[in-house]
C-alpha cells in the first residue's frame, strides 16, 4: 500500500542534498538549480517520491514525465527478480544484429499492443532525441526516394553524400512550430523553438518555422476567435510549404507535438491537427506526430493524437519517457529501403521492453487510462476553481485528462510558487516563461488529486 | 566456469533464429542482412555467444564491441540480485533533477576512476551520439563564449537563437576527417564519412573535412613513407582551419578516433595525433577524441589516447560501448555556464552506472589490461603469420592489444569468409570496405586467441 500523504522533515533541499561529494565531479550535479535534491528511490512508493533527508512527496512532476505507473510498482519490482530476465540486464544486446529470442514476443506484447490505429510497425530507439534523429532520417528518405522515382541513388549522390554535399546530402527542410520542442541533439534541436538557453551558440538549419496557434483559455469560451488563430497558423504553414517548395529547399515532413509541452502547455484545437494533417497530404509532406511527452495514457487516451479522431491521424510517431523505450510507430511507407540506413550499435535497450509489456498490462487490468480521466476531471475544475478565487494570480487552466496546466502571473511568482509547493510536500515542474505543468503518474487517483489541490491551495496563499 | 570451445548444431541462422514471429512488426527485424540472427543471452557465458538454435560461438564481435568483460560475469550478476540495487532497476530518475544519493558514490568509484589523466569533470549521456552531439554543443558554447568575451548573449543573440538564424546560432563549424564516424544522428553524422548508405538523402551541414592519413601496414616497416603521408595530412588539417576562419566560418573544434574503427581499423601514428593536437592549440580549436569503440581497455590501456604519451592529449574525451553508459569527460573550461544548457531527461541511466562501476573493479582485480596486452600480442602474431601464408587473401594485419583487424582481398571475400567463420562458431564483424575487424571482450585470454586463430585458418581454406 501507498503511503497516506506526504510527510515533511525538512526543507527542500535538506541538508543531506545539500552535501553533495561529488558536485565538483559533474556538470549536471554543479548546478544547484537543476539538481533539485536527491533521491531515495528504493523508498519511494506510488504517487510518492522521498529524498535523502526522509522528506515525502505527493509527486506530480515524475521525473519530467516520464514515470508512467509510479514508483516501485509491484509489476516492475517482479520483472527483475524474474531469474529468467537476468540475462537481459546483465548483457545488453545490439538489437538490430543480435536481438533475444523474447525481443519478438515483447515488440507483440508490448509496443504493439498499444501501436496507434493505422500503424503495423515499430522502430525501437533509446531516447526522445534518437527517436525523433532517425524519424527525420526515415522522413528524408521517403522524400528523395519519391522525389527521384526509385531508391537507387545516381553515382554523384553517392559520391557526395560522404562529404556533406548536394545532392547526396540535399537540402530537404522539416517545417516545425515556434514554442515546439522535439529534442536537444542537432537535428531535434533545429526543430525546436522554446527558451534560447537550449539553442544559444549552436549552429542549426536555416528550416521554415510556423506559429503556432497563441488560443484564449478555457477553449470552448473563446471558440470563434480561437478558430481565427488557428486559420492564420494554418494559412502561414501552408505558405510556407509552398514557398520553400518553389525556391527548392522541400519540405518533406512536418513536426508537431500533439500538446506543446515544455513551450507552455500550449494546446490547439482537434480541427487544427485535422487541417494540418489534410495540408501535409496535399502538399506530400509526411507528418510526425511527436508523442514523447503526451503519449502513454495521462491524456486519458494512450495517444494524444487519438483525441482527434482521425482515420490517418500521422505518417510517424515518435515516443519515449512513460513509454520507458524511445522509438517510433511508422507506415509501411516508411520502412527504409535498405538494411543499416537506421540503425545503431543498440537500437533501444530491451530491458525497457520488458518493464513496458509490464506497465501496459498495468495500464489495461487497472482500467488506467479511465482513471487518468477521472483524475484529469478533478484536477481541472479545482484549477478552474483556484483561478476564479486567485485571478491576480493564476489563469488560463487547461488540460486533457491530468496533463493539465495553469498560469501564474509571471515568472518569479511561478518559480516561487514551486518552491512553496514542494516545502509543503507537492513536486512541481515549471514548461514555457509562467505555467506550471502538472504531470502524475497514471496512479493518480481522484483522493491524490484533491490532496494536491489542497497543498497547492494552502502554498498559493503563502504568496 | 566458461566452455571449452565453439558447438555448432547448425547453420548460423539455424531454423529458430529464421523464423521470427516479429518480422513484419519492427524493420531492424526485417532485414536478414542487418539481423545474424537470435541469441540466447541466458545461455551466453565469458566469450562465447549462444543462439536460439543452440550453437556456442567464440564472440570476437561482442555486439559490436559493447561488452567489457563477457556475457554473464557472475560481478554483474551480483548487481543484479542485490535488494538494494532494485530501486535503481525500476525507477529511472531524471539524473540531471533529482539523482539517486549513489550516484555521486558510482561517479568516483565508476567513471571517476578511469578518468584519464587531467580531466576532472564527466558528463553522463545514454549513447555514443549523444554523448558526441552533446560534446559537440560544449565546444559551440565554450569557442562563443571565447569570441564574445563574455558567456552573456547580446538581445539580438537570444532572439536570433530561437529561429535558427545568426548570430543566436552561428555558423561555426567542426572539423572531421575522411573515414571517421562519430554517429548517426545529424549533428554527429555531419562529421561521419564512411558509407554512403548511412548518409544519404540526409541534410547536412557543409563542414570541412580532412584527409585521414592512408598508411602503408606493418606500421614500422614503412615509418618514412607514413611520415610523408601523415604530414601531407596535417598540412591540409591546418590549411583547413587556417581558411575557415579566414573566410568567417571558425572552426570551434577537432573531431577524431584515436583509431579509425568503423571506418576501416585505420591507425595514424602517435606523432600524427601529438602534432595534430599541437594545431588545434596554435589555433583555439577544441580538441575532441572519440574512445565510443577504442575506450574501455582493448588496445591494452584504458584509453587508446593513453599510448600517444601526452600530458594534455584533449578537451574532450567521448565514449559509451564497453562503459556501458555514454558520456564525456572535459576539460573544466567547458564546464557549461549556466544550466540547462546541457541537459535532457534522462542524462543517462544509472542501472548502467552501477554495472559499470563493478566492471571496472574486474578490470583492476583481474588485470584485464595487461590481459588484452598479452592477448593481443597472441591475436597480432598469428594475424601476420596468417597473412604471410595467405598472400593473396590477406594483407595489412594491424592492431594495439586485442583491437586488431586484417584486409582481405575484396569485398564480397570478407563477407564470404565471416560467414564461414560462423558456420565454424567464430562470430566476427567486417568494417570498411574490406577488413575484418576483431572486437572481442576483456576476458579473451591467450587460448581463446588461439582458438580463434585455428578456426579462422580452417575457414580461410575453405574459400
Ligand atoms: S541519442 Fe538517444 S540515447 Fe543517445
Amino acid at each position: 500500500v501507498e503511503f497516506d500523504g506526504p510527510c515533511m522533515k525538512t526543507e527542500v533541499p535538506g541538508p543531506r542534498s545539500k552535501c553533495c561529494p561529488a558536485e565538483h565531479l559533474c556538470p549536471s550535479l554543479q548546478s544547484v538549480v537543476q539538481v533539485n535534491f536527491f533521491c531515495d528511490y528504493e523508498e519511494s512508493k506510488g504517487n510518492y517520491l522521498v529524498d535523502v533527508d526522509g522528506n515525502r512527496m505527493l509527486d506530480v512532476y515524475t521525473q519530467i514525465a516520464s514515470i508512467p505507473i509510479g514508483y516501485n510498482h509491484p509489476a516492475l519490482t517482479k520483472v527483475m527478480t524474474d531469474p529468467k530476465n537476468m540475462g537481459t540486464f546483465v548483457n545488453r544486446p545490439a538489437l538490430g544484429m543480435m536481438p533475444p529470442e523474447q525481443f519478438s514476443e515483447k515488440l507483440v506484447n508490448g509496443l504493439m499492443a498499444v501501436a496507434p490505429k493505422g500503424f503495423s510497425r515499430v522502430q525501437t530507439m533509446a531516447c526522445g532525441s534518437c527517436s525523433n534523429e532517425n524519424a527525420y532520417k526515415a522522413i528524408f528518405i521517403w522524400y528523395r526516394n519519391k522525389m527521384r522515382g526509385t531508391p537507387e541513388p545516381t553515382p554523384e549522390e553517392v559520391r557526395t553524400s560522404v562529404i556533406n554535399q548536394v545532392p547526396g546530402c540535399p537540402d530537404l527542410t522539416l517545417l516545425s512550430f515556434m514554442g515546439g520542442f522535439h529534442g536537444r541533439t542537432l537535428g531535434c534541436l533545429a526543430t525546436t523553438h522554446t527558451k534560447a538557453i537550449q539553442k544559444l551558440d549552436v549552429p542549426s538549419f536555416d528550416w521554415p518555422i510556423a506559429s503556432f496557434p497563441q488560443l484564449r483559455y478555457p477553449l470552448d469560451q473563446f471558440e470563434r476567435e480561437n478558430a481565427r488563430e488557428e486559420a492564420r497558423c494554418l494559412e502561414e504553414a501552408e505558405d510556407l510549404i509552398v514557398k520553400w517548395n518553389q525556391k527548392g529547399r522541400h519540405v518533406a515532413g512536418v513536426v508537431i507535438e500533439p500538446i506543446q509541452a515544455e513551450g507552455g502547455d500550449n494546446h490547439a484545437s482537434f480541427d487544427f491537427y485535422t487541417k494540418l494533417r489534410g495540408i501535409t497530404k496535399k502538399h506530400g509532406c509526411a507528418f510526425l506526430v511527436d508523442e514523447v511527452q503526451t503519449g502513454g495514457g495521462s491524456t486519458g487516451k494512450f495517444w494524444a493524437h487519438e483525441h482527434w479522431g482521425l482515420d490517418d491521424p500521422a505518417d510517424i510517431v515518435s515516443f519515449s519517457k512513460k513509454m520507458l523505450t524511445g522509438g517510433y510507430y511508422q507506415k509501411d511507407s516508411f520502412q527504409p529501403d535498405k538494411p543499416f540506413r537506421i540503425f545503431n550499435t543498440w537500437l533501444g535497450d530491451h530491458t525497457k521492453n520488458l518493464l513496458l509489456t509490464e506497465v501496459i498490462k498495468v495500464i489495461k487490468t487497472e482500467n488506467l487510462l479511465d482513471q487518468a480521466k477521472r483524475s484529469g476531471k478533478v484536477m481541472l475544475e479545482g484549477l478552474y476553481d483556484l483561478q476564479d478565487k486567485y485571478p491576480h494570480l493564476l489563469s488560463k487552466a487547461r488540460g486533457i485528462g491530468t496533463f493539465c496546466a495553469i498560469d501564474v502571473k509571471d515568472e518569479d511568482t511561478r518559480n516561487l510558487l514551486l518552491l512553496k509547493a514542494r516545502n509543503k510536500g507537492v513536486v512541481l515542474g515549471g514548461c514555457g516563461t509562467q505555467s506550471i505543468r502538472f504531470r502524475p503518474a497514471l496512479v493518480f487517483k481522484e483522493h491524490h488529486a484533491h490532496l494536491f489541490l489542497d497543498i497547492f491551495n494552502d502554498a498559493i496563499t503563502e504568496l
